[in-house]
């Protein structure tokens, strides 16, 4: 229970279940053998295919080859071929190499998760225009340099908020035509069956296949990490507006106190600039990954699996916390 | 399963049982009972330790009360009292606060999980004493911006992996000094009553509660990637060393190949690198989380939450790792 | 001298002339004078905009007042004053603030220097192209996990080298309609004047100010770090292939040691590695600086103005780095 | 002018003249030259060490050599020689390699620099106990979460400043012991002659040269991040306490708004959150940097060249910006 995300208590707090279900090892799993038997779709072979479709495997099956091999494919075929009849062997991921099916696997998953993102975007811009109705003509002071500088109205301030989800959703169509491609390149990356195999699972089959590429997850963690970072605002924004003495707004319900019983937490608000500094921090990592050596690097490769899911459930958990906290909003301004 | 320490399959490359094991829910919430306990005992009530002690209380009680109070802390408190009979609750959890009990336990885990370390750099050093006892006197190519430039000894470069190594285990004790802390500060950090509880803890007690000091935590993040980074040099030289062409190094036994039956590939020198790495990123959130603000940011706390516990991890996996490692050697040198 | 981009020696290595020019205080005194010029013109007074444009104020000018009000425009609306007819003060600077005038200053320099960017990858494109033309069909081993795999061209290895460039063309046409867009918001970021001064220099004119709104320089970071990740494999491959033993690259000049004089040290490809990380690690700064309280933050503010340049001067470097390196190559392959 | 240290006017702000001044490529330039002299000295060659100290170099006369070379010290040593008589040269540099000279040199700026970082936490000390004497005793509302909690005195919040100086000047002594070590190591690491050297030069001589133990410099780094992070937390505290209706705190001068007259900014507050956070991730660079290849890897030594003196400028102006701070204070609590 190292993470915040799966921990037994913390993911009450940090937890998306959305998104968790789509990361999980149940899912991935499903995704690698959907792929798998793909694959031997687009060799012809509608046995194997099937095979592998009625194989049952699970994720602790694989625990042990990973450990040996690094990747737990090996093991999945392995598992796969002692289920199946040794006749159809020879089209059960032949051509196809590890990296092939893990990184489609986590493409899979994106499919599935950045609709999510985007159904949280247009979810908190409408929470955010709505709030703009209710209360936009209030008054708020302006302050920079956190000083009280002139008169503003809460429309004023909200919109610094929802301007930058707008951008975020732009930015997402393009990041997701670059991301939402097959992985079908064999052993050092020659392959050039992808295109059946993408037709198959409803991704784009790029020119190339892109083992030692990693541009496009790079992309996609900036991407996450400006979505977060946005909320992270907002959520700084709200912390400083509840202040005692500020008293620019008051939330319905925050957390409570072990001490101090009378007291209201924002704890939405300070989680909001928590996920936004994680996610920055985490940035930089998937940008050393793009140092990928020749043809394939495992350390390299490794580094985005220790990152990228944590990013993806920060940011998703952003958006819905983003959300829960808007709709604590009581009063906003005067 | 967001995470790889944690997963179904990755586990079996990135996990640390040992580790995993002190940092678990379970272990946690012993830990903080433990707290409240040794605290009720402080406060003279045995009576309310001994019930407290009694109490049945599970991970998934707190899940819940974490979501909406942004700590498991004031949960954990209405569960003990919903079991304790009315007249103790005056001696249960009375002066503390929720940091107080959270902070402390996961210092009751750090003192599990120092000594660990402790070890693993002692086998390692021990491990690296032996291989050059073995090896040490064959020829290597010294190389210098990854060209070759004069002849060495393998112990010549060995001595590079083991002399940090040394300094390591005498920062461990610096670190330690200012690590294992006992935290009693109470709500805004005033509490006094710290040396009681410390003492039936086994832990130090500083002069005054340390909620919105991080530096201790922040020093210890920098150790374990101190470790990490030492420990990723030397996986990086023997990724370059196990090179065809180079070939200054064989392994007994790496990872196989989904596409290349006759590969032999060094996952754990790459792991090395991968958790070194990993590591770096994460170090600049410790640091981030100094910034705490007045008595308690709940901001900064978290993103200790999100990234400490990985970084332990990390750290753990990698001493075993270059254990494993260097069992694998098979030859070094010429 | 505390950067190496503009160290007396160091910049031999790191600077890029063209860049450190568009960078330079010279120049961005000059874009705030342009500014403010063009905002008076703005207002109907082109007595005051001459007046601006005849003004003699030079950055050290500037320097004693920085210290005092934390940026540099008071200051140097004080010089503009001091050397101006009273009658025409009410129409300078009336209604702007100082982000107004040094974020359209950075603006106008980043107009400045993408076209830079984009002549430089294209220009690596052609020698890329090229290189492909004289060399594609020579031999290498591909390699996966640093191990020995299977055999591919030249061309294969290339073709990653290239192909992420194509993307970063298509990125900066997206990045750079989000960023060369003037500031004009005023004190508190009310104002709607911007469209006039926008015409006037070039720039569009967003819907509202984005004082507190940093979403379009911190994608801008992270395309600089995508841009310098790539170049980064490209000078990781390449300080791997000329590495004796493995012979897959020789190099026609390379930097000397002062030990060594037979040595040929592949300095330009190690560089390419070098500003990658660099980049990689000053990206997360950026995204910190999302986090902006309220309408300006200036603590989040000077945080870019701390990275953001240094970011720019790497990325132009390992641009031009790049193409010295390709020209440098004199066997490819085998 | 990447960089704002050096900058015009930017310098005013951020720019500290003491350490400005060691790292300068003049002293650098300057230690360089007196370990070469000093070296030829340990080699009983008294005469060429006069021939060194009597030579006349200028920074720029390396700006080309390290152009081509990566490194400043195969242009110094030619310089060198073309000044000294030929029957000296064979006692110039003899078993001496670049990064010998660049580590030591560094060492040497380090060994200025180190103290002026304890003075300045000394005073900075000082300054807190006396501004504990003035105003210890009076109110201010104990904040957490930024909520208001229970009333605390001023002498509460201002140990929380002070203690952790405390524990870096005990930090700083431990570091200091494991860097101003002199590198003497010779072209691949084996040189055993630093003892002769260091105690010329008043450093301690390591049992091993460190060229590829960077553990030393990584370090230190952590210690300046912890530092400038706990000046962070005062400048946010300070920052939070100016705000009105807060009114927690006043200060005699701010900066100036070039908008807003009547406004007094916290610049000096809000300076030291951006260098804190600027420090924290940067710091992530210098441990990237520990994965040093076999004997010395230039793309990981450069990446310290980058980073380190820009953070031990940081770090210097935040100690000097906090006590220009605090002697702003003007009333603090009531």
């Amino acid at each position: 229970m190292t993470t915040v995300f799966d921990h037994a208590w913390m993911t009450g707090l940090f937890g998306d279940k959305g998104v968790a279900e789509h990361l999980s090892a149940e899912v991935q799993l499903a995704h690698m053998l959907r792929i798998e038997a793909a694959h031997s779709r687009s060799l012809g072979n509608e046995s194997a295919a099937r095979a592998i479709e009625a194989a049952r495997i699970g994720p602790e099956d694989l625990t042990e080859g990973t450990a040996t091999d690094g990747v737990p494919v090996p093991q999945l075929v392995r598992c796969l071929k002692a289920q199946i009849s040794p006749e159809l062997h020879g089209d059960i991921h032949r051509g196809l190499t590890s990296q092939d099916v893990m990184d489609t696997a986590l493409v899979l998953s994106l499919k599935d998760i950045l609709p999510i993102f985007r159904q949280g975007l247009i979810a908190l811009q409408a929470d955010l225009a709505q709030l703009t109705q209710a209360h936009g003509g209030g008054a708020l002071m302006g302050r920079t340099r956190m000083q009280a500088a002139l008169p503003i109205t809460v429309a004023d301030r909200l919109v610094t908020w929802r301007m930058p989800l707008e951008r975020h959703l732009a930015r997402l169509d393009e990041v997701r035509a670059r991301v939402l491609c097959v992985q079908c390149g064999g052993p050092v990356g020659l392959g050039a069956g992808g295109a059946a195999l993408a037709a198959q699972l409803g991704l784009a089959a790029p020119d190339k296949s892109w083992h030692a590429m990693r541009d496009g997850f790079a992309e996609l963690a900036n991407w996450l990490s400006l979505v977060s970072g946005s909320l992270g605002k907002m959520g700084k924004d709200i912390s400083l507006m509840t202040q005692q003495g500020v008293d620019e707004m008051r939330l319905r319900a925050g957390g409570s106190s072990s001490a101090m019983p009378h007291k209201q937490n924002p704890i939405l608000a300070e989680l909001l600039v928590t996920l936004a500094r994680y996610n920055s921090v985490q940035l930089g990592g998937m940008h050393q990954a793009l140092i990928h050596e020749q043809e394939r690097s495992g350390a390299a490769w490794a580094l985005e699996w220790m990152i990228l899911p944590a990013m993806l459930h920060s940011t998703a958990r952003g958006l819905r916390a983003a959300q829960e906290l808007l709709a604590q909003v009581e009063t906003i301004g005067s």
